[in-house]
């Protein structure tokens, strides 16, 4: 395991980069910005995918799968979707390589240049409603109700692992509308089938808005999002949903023969959540042992650990341990018994601290003696001894209140980081010594935003959408506001 | 739904191009060779995935995620890896685009030009033995076994949608051993788990065995097979396991301390299965009607079709149909209740052939007066009418039945299409006049399966594992040989 991590208070950034590789979840690759998911992040990952594709499916959404390239052309269609991702997309100009004529090598193969050149998606818009205009001809073609789960790469200069890498895995949904109403709900919908995901499965509390113009998607007329806190009080999006109006389907032509027979353009959302989600669910809830996973999205939710001396101890362990493993399989709890024998107990307990296993059980020889087990939670770090009797409803409620549990510590982390402000300096301050979302009064303008961007690094987060109105004077300009908007530091 | 489809016995080749269009599977795109997988086809695609997935799960493999981009050094570290795919790779040069100066829109911005270019993954051996190498020290970190679900690209010059395609999507398995026996046996392991899966799941009987030195992967010192026969007579190779030596390890140095404390290369496998096996489904069983699908690949495996005149008759069967739905679903049998009003029952019924749904029943006035239901099978086209209280049982049975008459339907076909010759003109004469696989005598050389290639078109397709010892001379050659090879045209 090597030595402790970084604690968060020394340094929360270097605590995250090390857990992250510590726990098994990640690591950089040899391609610049690119990560490797390694199998335990990937199982997490997995089971977040799991989840959400239910949730698409049981709201009506089917999956199908676009191409990776984007000619050159298409994405310059949409005037400020180009804009938006033209300055950081990876571009294929050949199809071969051949051996160097000096016999240094091989190298590119400037016979096989493409005609026009490719770009690796940073986002599908383009490519799919280029298919769609084949797919729509009339009203009974919609709603055409689309996701992906694919990989997409935008060249970022900075990278962290799951943050924001060069290449990252996302589902981004695709839909088309007969109704601008539709299109609007659709997108609302989808921000709230984000937030139940993040609450229900992540135990991540996000908090539901619109972004201001400025932080809208490159195409979009709304972008609706969800935004989260990690323990240094910094704001995370954590979904975004976009409202897309016509804008792609007057770019591609899209048309439609509405039920009175005339043609109109179709209506459009969009909307995506990628691996990103990762590192707000390792940022919220982690702390300085490691990781703290919560039990719908843990790959292995129950460990049991012998502790023993000899085979013939560990047989006795074995023969206690194997009926508990089958019951709490058969209830669909995943446990892992680890009788390696070529790690101790202790190591062991490091080990599955760090990687965020829920729930923890050990088997010594006075367990043997007295029918009972250790059991030990994660979240808490509190442990007891239990008869084994209970074991099973005993586990299944652990699991069930640690799921509980780490929501509510988050969510009264977040609701104690939400600050109304009313002057730019209390801003400043606020922002310096607590964090947090700063809810403020602002003129509407992005020239404001700008100026506070470079001023003190916190961006708009969003509106929420249970914004109170309430008139108030912008605390740079002066100018009128009648609301406050969310600011923060942010991932 | 347009026209009819063209027949096999009219031009097969047309046939399942046509086939794979109307039926909704998938369609080309506006990139050059990339394929859109529309719903329908990506649900069969899912199954498949979900299948194989759980199947590799069971045999302890785990899933992970490596780049999407191979830096060009790395794909030459092994010799005849890179033989074998630097000559049909997408090259990422640039990683930016810009608004061109005499405002023509957006070109390529040279001031972003990559110091190494990035290849496009065709197969991940190189970035994964590169990752490998920091994950492997010691014999306690073996066996290492691993699968990726993933998009590659091939950048082939005449494709096929399944069959052929620039990007494809496939799961490939790297796995690392202590010993050269390990390897092989899990080499061979997953040649028979794949065969599991194209017989048990897809329905498609295939042949097992090894490749022929020249039909090799590049990099690999046995390459394991599975071959199917479509209904054309031609070849389609399903599935490859690669026992890869330790030519990787030693590529990218991977070393491992073992029980011994000494040094030693790593022994490693790769497997895979892609989308082509949607291709090999749907030429294995569909008919000039459309698609035949098994029911365990079927995303809608029963659908429910009312024939009613007015709003009062279709409420009556509704209400009919209703439990019997509940009870299906209940059961885990996905089943569409199509009432749309916007199609005629006619109308229906042909979509639903086309698109090969296993079981259908159509229920009309005579059958709400007789409490009955018309049930068809898509394979064979028969109906009959049954009482509702048989419906349940009589579709479980019919969809166990269907899977195993499909699959009996292409073992006979296979099993009458697998013919020994003697001689290199009877070769010729049943290559042509009729087609399959063709057993003969080879003198094992590169030359000679060269020359036959030329001559006839026809490759050697596998030596199946259970080849029988049989003294003989090479059919072209006369050269003495020891067992027969199949030949076939392919796929």
């Amino acid at each position: 395991m090597g030595k402790k991590l970084t604690s968060r208070a020394e340094d929360y950034s270097k605590w995250y980069n090390e857990l992250v590789v510590k726990a098994d979840l990640a690591e950089n690759s040899g391609v610049r910005g690119c990560m490797v998911i390694k199998p335990y992040g990937f199982a997490i990952w997995e089971k977040m995918q799991a989840g959400l594709d239910k949730m698409f499916k049981d709201t009506g959404h089917q999956n199908a799968y676009f191409p990776l390239f984007i000619p050159k052309s298409y994405l310059s269609k949409e005037a400020s979707h180009v804009e938006g991702f033209a300055k950081e997309c990876a571009v294929v100009t050949h199809y071969r390589l051949k051996n160097a004529e000096d016999g240094s090598g091989i190298v590119v193969d400037e016979d096989a240049k493409l005609e026009e050149e490719l770009i690796v998606r940073p986002t599908s818009e383009t490519i799919i409603w280029d298919t769609y205009r084949k797919w729509i001809q009339s009203y009974r073609d919609l709603p055409l109700l689309i996701n992906q789960w694919a990989n997409v790469v935008r060249w970022e200069m900075r990278t962290r692992l799951f943050l924001r890498t060069a290449e990252f895995l996302w589902q981004e949904g695709h839909t088309a509308h007969a109704t601008e109403k539709e299109a609007i709900e659709e997108a609302d919908m989808i921000m709230h089938l984000y937030a139940d995901f993040a609450e229900n499965h992540m135990a991540v509390p996000v908090i539901k808005g619109t972004k201001t113009e400025s932080e809208r998607f490159a195409g979009a007329v709304e972008t609706y999002c969800i935004e989260a806190l990690m323990q240094d009080g910094k704001a995370l999006q954590a979904g975004t949903s976009h409202f897309l109006g016509q804008n792609f389907a007057k770019a591609f032509d899209v048309k439609f023969a509405n039920k009175e027979g005339k043609q109109d353009h179709v209506w459009a959302t969009s909307w995506g959540v990628s691996t990103r989600l990762m590192g707000a669910l390792i940022m919220t809830h982690s702390d300085d042992n490691g990781l703290v996973l919560p039990p719908k999205l843990a790959p292995i939710q129950v460990v049991i650990v012998p502790i023993y001396k000899g085979e013939e101890q560990l047989d006795a362990i074995t023969e206690k341990v194997n009926p508990l493993v089958k019951e709490l399989r058969s209830k669909g709890i995943s446990v892992k018994y680890d009788n390696r024998d070529t790690h101790k107990p202790g190591f062991k307990f490091n080990e599955y601290e760090l990687k965020g296993v829920p729930v923890r059980l050990a088997v010594g020889q006075r367990d043997l003696e007295n029918d009972t087990f250790e059991i030990a939670r994660r979240d808490t770090l509190e442990k007891e001894t239990i008869t084994s009797g209970d074991a099973v409803e005993k586990i299944t409620t652990l699991l069930e209140d640690i799921q509980t549990n780490i929501y509510s510590k988050a969510k009264t982390y977040q609701e104690s980081h939400i600050t109304n402000v009313d002057s730019y300096d209390e801003f400043k301050q606020v922002l310096e010594e607590k964090g947090g979302f700063i809810a403020a009064h602002w003129d509407g303008t992005t020239e404001t935003e700008d100026r506070i961007k470079t001023e003190t690094k916190a961006t708009t987060r969003c509106i929420p959408i249970d914004v109170i109105e309430e008139e108030g004077r912008c605390m740079v300009t002066g100018k009128p506001s009648s609301f406050r908007v969310l600011f923060a530091k942010a991932y």
